[in-house]
């Protein structure tokens, strides 16, 4: 007999759980971190932003040493210009492996910036593979650095960074990785994976609120990183720099956000870290991914490819189905689930990540089979040309 | 016989009150509003989005329906750097009208962007004039743009914005302005002041906690930005035309801090808008600034540029005063104030914004009399040199 964990407590003020991709559901002891105010200036603060750095470098592993991490303020997607914009020089070339709206984005902002690139786009959500990436490199060797999607949340699909970085580092080419949605909740260890810079953000598998992202790269980059920014504000260098001088963020830092995320930081550790909090949100999947398949429903993508981060279903194609209804009928259930982004077909998303468990997702699958028996939805089935879409995928 | 107002509570968890130019002291009522989580894609929020860009808009009174609110996701001077970048073609060129660091940082901005600038560079305090700022117009027919510093919290001035937006005006050249630390306490409407574009920050005379910012701009303008900005995520143009168009922020918002504005805005609008809040403020200052005098403590400026922000003071020349020694005992007495930004001379800096009244500004120059007292400085009276150097701003 095993003793179960003890349930994770449902939102204090009654708000819908968050099913997404982030800003996602934390726990009421993160955001009462926020109750205080901190002068950015103060020691008090400075330690802070020490602590903080440190213990998100603690999640890379051994190896660690070789790295430092820079906090920058704002979006995920400012993390990601922020790191292409201070890591490629000015005359870098980066290959974008893309399958679904970030790499698209990435690629965007390497062409904002005015820089070269080489974008594999692979579709929705077919992955990139390390062949693919060894062919482009020896056949293009202009381009520097690789850029890889940890977690594609377009589908859910959780590329195969590994193979990916491994291909990079053997042509001699330097790796970037967004891992925005995946950092904490999926090893990504400095010794594994050989990479450059990665980014992530505040409310994802730490279960921060957001804010701020970071950047974890090799200090000798950040060293090298000088003068190649476009931007002053998203200058990993000097933001880097002057942390390193003055223990201050450069400019005005989400004081309140930061507070709260190293409470969830210390949650991550009590929790068993990246080993402990990923095998939790495995077990979201697995739990929400089977009862979803009970219900009829089919997941875009085979398990091979599933991530423990947020899941593809298609959308029924019973006429009975509306998803606005469905969206609608299930946030007053208390869960707020996520559209689709594929092209082709229709479909929806339901995340796995922030603070829930396998009974919460138990809740969510009922609350899915009640919605359906009020539209009249008699099954869940998808239509053909969703199945069809899918052996694509298998090819 | 008046009635006096009620009295700001002191801060709930017992923190020091912060004494600086924002992060600042904010009301319980508004970190509360921190409670709970958001979905940045929900009606829900998308109202709340709504509801912020229009109680921003209403701060700059009659003729608001010319412009649009475009809020930012990062700090004060990722705004900067995003209406610099986005109102700015790239074969603009800007006159900066610089007395200080955030007018210094406004042009190394432009440097960064390889974008053309004339930088008049007053010093440490001196205000720009409107009749220099007509001189360098006409000498300069490339200059497109204006680059005014409301209130440069460097020295605490308040610079002369309506005379020298006047003189930009009258030449023909448009108008952008960073009012980061004295929008909404400090007037600055549309219908007496012609700009382009100005910038604030939820943190500053909102009252709101730090996360982001926002961009006041002619809707013609926000039109007519297209394409021009350096940045992807710093583009106003196009964070405008997602609003418009979904109601969403392109990025992730900082949902929390957001939520913690629209407490903000409605108190400040309850405390009777910018004219209410200024009054406090003001008075704040005036209270402040006279307790300080009695204790022998000089200005840098005279009453005349004196702003309600924030206060620079000289430190005494009695060499039995320390700067770090002073902070330490006013943050032990529940007070944090801010280091000086001057040049020449020693000083430091009293904020006279947030969720503070004139009692509590009486409780500050307590706690400056008896820390004096604690260290033994006899007199609070500056350096001869000190008193130099303020003779060159009344030439």
């Amino acid at each position: 007999m095993t003793t179960e964990p003890a349930r994770i407590r449902p939102p204090e003020l009654g708000e819908p759980y968050l099913l997404t991709p982030g800003p996602l559901t934390t726990s009421y002891e993160v955001k009462r971190a926020m109750l205080r105010d901190w002068g950015s200036w103060d020691d008090e603060f400075r330690a802070m932003t020490r602590s903080m750095r440190s213990g998100l470098l603690d999640l890379i592993g051994p190896g660690a040493d070789e790295y430092d991490c820079v906090p920058i303020q704002g979006s995920g997607s400012y993390c990601v210009e922020a790191m292409l914009g201070s890591f490629v020089p000015k005359d870098g070339k980066v290959l974008v492996l893309a399958n679904g709206a970030y790499g698209l984005r990435a690629a965007q902002t390497m062409a904002c910036l005015g820089r070269e690139y080489h974008l594999l786009d692979k579709g929705d959500y077919l992955p990139p593979r390390g062949t693919e990436v060894t062919e482009i490199l020896q056949a293009d060797p202009a381009i520097t650095h690789v850029l890889i999607i940890h977690c594609e949340t377009s589908s859910g699909i959780l590329n195969p960074v590994e193979e990916l970085a491994d291909a990079a580092h053997a042509a001699g080419r330097k790796v970037l990785i967004d891992s925005m949605s995946a950092f904490g909740a999926v090893p990504l260890e400095a010794q594994r994976i050989k990479y450059t810079a990665m980014v992530s953000s505040a409310n994802k598998c730490i279960e921060g609120v957001p804010g701020f992202g970071f950047v974890i790269a090799r200090k000798d980059e950040l060293v090298a990183a000088k003068g190649n920014s476009h931007s002053l504000s998203l200058d990993v260098h000097a933001q880097w720099a002057t942390m390193e001088k003055t223990g201050q963020w450069r400019f005005t830092p989400p004081t309140h956000v930061v507070a709260a995320f190293l409470t969830a930081l210390a949650a991550h550790a009590a929790e068993g870290g990246v080993a402990g909090r990923g095998a939790r949100y495995m077990k979201n999947r697995d739990v929400m991914v089977a009862g979803m398949r009970d219900l009829g429903f089919e997941t875009l993508l085979a398990d091979r490819w599933l991530s423990p981060i947020i899941v593809t279903f298609f959308c029924p194609a019973d006429p009975a189905f509306d998803f606005s209804a469905f969206y609608d009928a299930m946030k007053a259930r208390g869960f707020i689930i996520y559209p689709g982004k594929l092209t082709v077909v229709d479909s929806f998303r339901i995340g796995c990540i922030g603070q829930m468990d396998e009974h919460v997702m138990r809740q969510v699958v009922e609350a899915a089979r009640d919605t359906l028996a009020e539209m009249g939805v008699g099954s869940a089935a998808p239509p053909a040309a969703a199945l069809e879409e899918r052996k694509k995928l298998a090819a």
